[in-house]
């Protein structure tokens, strides 16, 4: 039994991603994954401009003001917002100016308005010097020409997506969102649609781990339903397994499904199977796999445990194939409303509902239930981790929660 | 000058949205929100069924029966996985049975198949007892026809998703995404297409206001560039607020267009203008308005504080809007690297940059820059916030951040 942490580095020194790329809208590129460095074309600003309302000016003209002693200052016109400075200015003038405004030749500062004072027919009084360049944002200080303004493999933000078209950057590179083929097998289920004859359930894992995909920035693909035989299992998984960056193979709850999952993905390639066993619980039987350069992950057919193994692996996997490191996944800091035991040995994680707390931690509830009834899941917010040797976690007490 | 918080309490106490409704595909309702609590159409499990693989039997039979006094059973055959049982079983008697199977009538608990041993001829012995009702999951006992899987104004998650379809409920009433409008104000803007003329920029707000809004699971307008004057910026408005439940107004850097946007707000409808000024910064200059029953909020023109201002507040419009509370922001606690001074009086927010800290906890680099620097938001992680009267956060403390 291998902890999830040892497994993903063992997948990993497997398993080399080579993700392709697409050209698409910067504007609807949030949170895709840039391919490439992204250099700017331009500068920002592209010219001199001031950062306050007031009046651009020289500084030198000011130099020595004071509430007690101000300059004084001829007015020779405005700049208007988006448009060429009227005009130059020479010693001892100043042209009105807004913040953004495009300061003109002559000028190498921006006095604030509050700093000054209108006496009236064109003229101003300056009650404070400005040094060279105060006020004024120099032509580039943002950015330059040719710098990078994004790295390669960067989750693109709203500010990033700003910062691209800022300079005109109106299309952009970023990694194709990685396949996850999803395979239930098992003679017990039908598809949702599906009423189901007595005996029978409805396949639910499918969705399940769908919704996690695409919830990570993947493409799902639904494969279906194999059949509890190893023909129609092979047939399906490798089908499904040629269209798909990423493979989960839900095994039915019997035996024979369970067994077949080994074989199944020793077919698909190698190495084929790494690991068969997880410290952890649920997910204790979860198959790791590397087959033709492409993870392959095995879980139980169980609709509590295998979303819930899923979501300690799948968007690692996910990130993985987009240039990510296998970085644990972020935890919420919670306090535990009471005490849960556990085995050493393994890492246990259970469903809790989240609630406001007295201090800036939410309060962690246990849904405690029969491992397998899908309503455990329903209405959890997150999953609560009781680490591999801890032996339990007391009430009241810090704990790691892994959000849903 | 009001906290952000008080200016949200003032907006909610001025505002009934009234989402409508729409009928979407269960499978593809993930993140969306439930318009109404729904019922389950059927009972979980369908049936009765074995939560192990082993024997299905009568509990009675295996009474007192241990290690040393083993109970003999007869197995009369196998219940296959999704089919029926073959036949009932009487006293004395066993049927095969797998995770999930059917129970057979007549049987009331499941033998561990780890419990039993096989003697050959259709014959095992059961090394332990099980009590009526044991590894069994009875018909109904994860949800029962007629409850409540899921409540209204619930955010639908992988599991919720999961649970809807195990009952065949397919299609979902969801509230409708917001229609978040954003109109930029100011005659030095430019589309990011075009390549801006000298005293020009480009207009990014109504891209990185987008792609928050979006990000938050509204859907985002983009109402084009109003011109600096008040009859375009009034028409303008006007013909956005129409198509929107949501309003943004970043306004132009001149002074006219921030003294237009507040004219502009009061014609668009009653109450109006409810708050000038919020004790934060960026921010100091946001308008809270709500018009006709649609909040409208107005937003400096500024790249860099507009997004971080309607950071703190869109998220939570959107939030209400779809019968959320408006709970505070999650925040990440991370561990500051360098001190951070502010004012009393004040909430600062600053762009940090994240990176893997010692502990538990990220580390948290303020990243300075001039407050007009687009730059400084492309490749920030989160902002921090130094709370109203701190006078300042020390070097190594534990601080709250918001991601981006």
């Amino acid at each position: 039994m291998l902890p999830v942490a040892d497994a993903l580095k063992l997948l990993d020194a497997h398993w080399q991603p080579k993700p392709t790329r697409e050209l698409i809208a910067t504007s609807e590129a949030l949170s895709r994954i840039s391919a490439a460095d992204v250099l700017s074309p331009e500068a920002v600003p592209a010219f001199r401009k001031s950062a306050v309302d007031g009046y651009a000016v020289r500084a030198a003209d000011t130099f020595g003001a004071g509430q007690a002693l101000p300059a004084f200052l001829e007015v020779v016109g405005e700049i208007r917002m988006g448009e060429l400075p009227p005009r130059d200015i020479g010693s001892g003038q100043a042209l009105a100016i807004h913040t953004g405004g495009m300061l003109p030749a002559g000028a190498d500062a921006a006095l604030m308005i509050e700093t000054t004072q209108l006496i009236g027919d064109g003229e101003i009084e300056a009650m404070r010097a400005v040094a060279p360049g105060e006020n004024v944002i120099q032509a580039g200080e943002d950015v330059a020409a040719g710098a990078t303004i994004l790295p390669r493999h960067h989750r693109l933000r709203a500010g990033d997506i700003g910062g691209l078209l800022a300079v005109g950057v109106e299309q952009i590179e970023v990694l194709r969102a990685p396949r996850v083929g999803i395979l239930s097998c098992g003679d017990e289920l039908v598809p949702p649609a599906v009423s189901p004859a007595p005996g029978k359930v409805r396949d639910i894992n499918a969705y399940t781990l769908s919704a996690l995909a695409q919830r990570e920035g993947a493409q799902p693909l639904r494969l279906g339903i194999a059949r509890d035989t190893l023909a129609d299992y092979r047939a399906r998984a490798g089908a499904g397994f040629a269209q798909s960056d990423i493979l989960l193979l839900s095994a039915g709850s019997s035996v024979s499904a369970r067994d077949y999952t080994r074989d199944v993905i020793n077919g698909l390639g190698a190495p084929g199977l790494l690991q068969h066993g997880l410290a952890t619980k649920p997910g204790k039987p979860t198959i790791i796999a590397v087959c033709d350069n492409k993870p392959v992950i095995g879980l139980s057919g169980n609709p509590v445990s295998a979303p819930l193994v899923a979501r300690q692996i799948l968007p690692r996997l996910i990130a993985r194939f987009l240039g990510q490191s296998l970085e644990p996944p972020p935890m919420i800091r919670a306090r535990l409303v009471l005490r849960v035991a556990s085995e050493t040995g393994r890492e246990d994680w259970l469903a809790v509902r989240l609630r406001a707390g007295a201090d800036a931690y939410p309060l962690a509830e246990p849904l405690f239930g029969k491992s397998n009834l899908i309503y455990t899941l329903v209405g959890a917010d997150a999953l609560l981790r009781v680490p591999l040797n801890s032996g339990g976690l007391d009430a009241g007490s810090l704990v790691d929660v892994l959000p849903l």
